[in-house]
């Protein structure tokens, strides 16, 4: 018998033969291929249905050295949980469900199997906000949103998955169960080890409950589109409209290359401000339409907004949101290549320009456009591998944009992680030192270096 | 020439001898004697100037097994700061100044030994907020408000120190200096390295410099004093607020007991409400007088308040916080055993009654005084020893209320940390398998155990 079917037989005696799945018993989703990085189906795929059956699974696999992935609702944008042919992959899909709502405390303590929406709805139901929000909702759970540290479009106004994880219990690669549910806001007693585990994409540990931190609902909303001068307005109108209103919702800026792709793409004919302005900011604001107008008049005074539309209903809201939501329509009309970085936030004008005269300047005629959560950092760019030479170029456009973030002092994962996809580029936002002690808490927790080995920095 | 003695001179070698104080030259502030726990002047005190002459001491002091000690503004309440005879003292004193404010990022970066207000004043200068506040605001340095991940008044609308802190500059026990300083609010580039040190009161390294994140600065602000009729009305009342107004900025709940001692301390004679009430809620809210009153009709409506005051001037709100500021007396106007736990928000009225009858039923006639951040889950409080049994059974007060605390899954230090003074009864909040992966880590990041010993779980 193999090494590895001696492994599986003591999964299957601990875990039953209906948790061990193998070949062609394995769901296709376990093996994402959209990666360019040759994902195999992997050895096997466990299915364990409790945190002492997780438990059990890495106590066996630690002490056989076989490597485990672990694996969420595969929505990760990095390869994160994409195995290799000679990985184990452990899916918590079985961990599924919302154990209790303490209204009074704010709090929700949930398995990590449990699928974001779900949560979102829960906490909806019971007068409260999750304010978590992505595209994958439907799909991703929440364990692997705190072991991506997932970001979105409320990070703004409520954080990262990080700001929103109180307490979390994990399974260490030797099959300790380590307890740290908490639901206090203050707690400082020793090392604030669930940090550890938020954002380090399953190499540290695997998580199985999380105490997650809820928000009084929202109120009302305004929606506002605005055309910009330049990208030093971008951040003059932000900063202006969190004096006055408070911070808001959500804060979109869009170049004009991707709003005229936006609003190309709408159903309707009408755009609702005219294509030709350098820049476009999208905002939720809690408040009213009369307080939002009173503030765009000011803006308008000081040069910082030149035309502006505030949306007269949810419907229109709705309307303007699409123009921002044309990434979801980026795989079906473009052969995007998606670039997820941060910079200092005044400096993502100047990098949006540098990056766009470079990639002109070595491959003319090809098309980028640029668009992001300004207020968080972020900046997403879209390179249509349809306008460079064939085969395109995947790796020449990385480096090109990743050599000018770290030129920029900025960051090559600002909210999608490292995966498989980033690791060669680390180096333009890590330091060898970080990069060491990164290295000192893996042989720490993980000594053999059995989860998700060949992720992050490995 | 002694072990010591030739550290001493190596030490004098790299760091220039005016840096290097031994004896009657080291001001006794360094070996500061307000707690129990025989503190005792250092060995010496070093003074660095620079990064690179803090990480030439640990190098030194790493190579020669020399215990040390960092030390801020000295203002902690865990003793977390005092050394031993054996150790020495290494204050962060003269690594002071601010480097830059980027307002554009609303960021501000600071050196390890920059004292808080003076980030504040800048930070207001600046037309921005740095929302970390305590009474200690003209001592503490924010080196030890980042080691100790302070909290404060306006945690509940900001959050804890450690929500404020966007990079950090380290110095690893070896003498590696460990560069983490960032600007960007999303960043998902491996293991968040900073959030180790942050909170590990000076185990794991030595913060030399930091980045800190800066909110808009707050708008005009409604205070308000308000009777609640029990503990459920306190929770009701501050979800009432942030639905209906937003987060305020402070909601500080006082217990009856602790209210008449208040208002017996203020020089004018009215007390603004009457002193029979069960429970009184202080709150600052950014909303109008108007919308306050609104919002309190309501609550009153709801049988969630009996009687309020909202403040007409800055000197009324002044005045109504001077009752909950006489913690501030507490060390002139009685012998106070200060207490700093939390809980899930949702127990902390059981708590109160609790330990409450468990004192009473243990020391009759003993006198304890309840207060504290609720909507942030913490609680003070107060036992005056001058009404125990002499000389006063200080422990045993102490593991009465801590073993409370752990039945109820609460913690016990919210914000105060561990130090030295809770370092036996860290067992009721922590885990033994927690405790454990503390270790490794320490393990991990100073091997050899010079950074801070004896204090948190060693």
């Amino acid at each position: 018998m193999s090494e590895l079917e001696q492994t599986l037989q003591l999964l299957r005696a601990a875990l039953g033969d209906a948790a061990v799945l193998t070949g062609a018993a394995i769901n296709p989703r376990h093996h994402s291929d959209w990666t360019r990085h040759a994902p195999a189906c992997p050895a096997a795929l466990l299915l364990p249905r409790d945190t002492a059956q997780v438990s059990a699974a890495l106590r066996i696999c630690n002490e056989r050295g076989q490597s485990l992935v672990p694996q969420g609702g595969m929505t990760g944008l990095a390869g994160g949980a994409v195995p290799r042919a000679q990985d184990i992959a452990l899916s918590l899909e079985r961990l599924d469900g919302i154990e209790e709502i303490d209204t009074a405390a704010a709090t929700m303590t949930v398995r990590a199997g449990t699928r974001l929406e779900r949560i979102q709805q829960a906490a909806a139901e019971a007068g409260l906000l999750f304010p978590l929000d992505l595209g994958a909702r439907g799909s991703c759970q929440i364990g692997g949103n705190i072991a991506t540290n997932a970001g979105g479009n409320a990070v703004i106004r409520y954080g990262m998955t990080r700001d929103l994880v109180l307490g979390l219990e994990v399974v260490l690669a030797d099959g300790r169960v380590l307890n740290l549910l908490n639901k206090m806001i203050k707690n400082n007693t020793g090392y604030d080890l669930k940090q550890c585990f938020i954002g380090s994409e399953g190499t540290l540990g695997v998580i199985t409950r999380a105490v997650l931190k809820l928000a009084p609902p929202p109120g009302a909303q305004s929606t506002a589109l605005c055309a910009l001068p330049d990208y030093a307005a971008a951040v003059a109108l932000l900063r202006r409209l969190q004096r006055r209103l408070g911070t808001p919702q959500a804060y979109e800026l869009m170049w004009q290359d991707f709003y005229r792709l936006g609003v190309s793409w709408l159903e309707t004919t009408q755009a609702p401000l005219a294509e030709d302005y350098p820049l476009y900011a999208l905002f939720d604001s809690a408040a009213t339409a009369e307080a939002l107008q009173d503030a765009l008049q000011g803006a308008f005074d000081d040069g910082e907004v030149i035309d502006a539309v505030i949306a007269g209903s949810q419907a229109q809201a709705r309307q303007l949101w699409k123009i921002r939501e044309a990434t979801g329509e980026f795989p079906n009309r473009l052969q995007p290549l998606n670039f997820d970085v941060s910079l200092p936030i005044g400096r993502i004008g100047d990098f949006a320009e540098r990056c766009r005269q470079r990639l002109d300047a070595r491959w003319p005629g090809n098309r980028s456009v640029y668009f992001g959560h300004i207020g968080d950092s972020n900046l997403h760019l879209t390179v249509d591998c349809r306008s460079l030479p064939q085969p395109a170029p995947i790796l020449e456009v990385e480096e090109l944009v990743y050599t000018a973030v770290g030129e920029m002092a900025g960051s090559v994962s600002a909210e999608h992680g490292i995966g498989l996809l980033k690791r060669e580029f680390l180096h333009h936002s890590v330091s060898p030192e970080a990069l060491q002690v990164m290295r000192q808490l893996k042989l720490a927790l993980d000594p053999r270096g059995i989860l998700n080995p060949g992720k992050l920095f490995d």
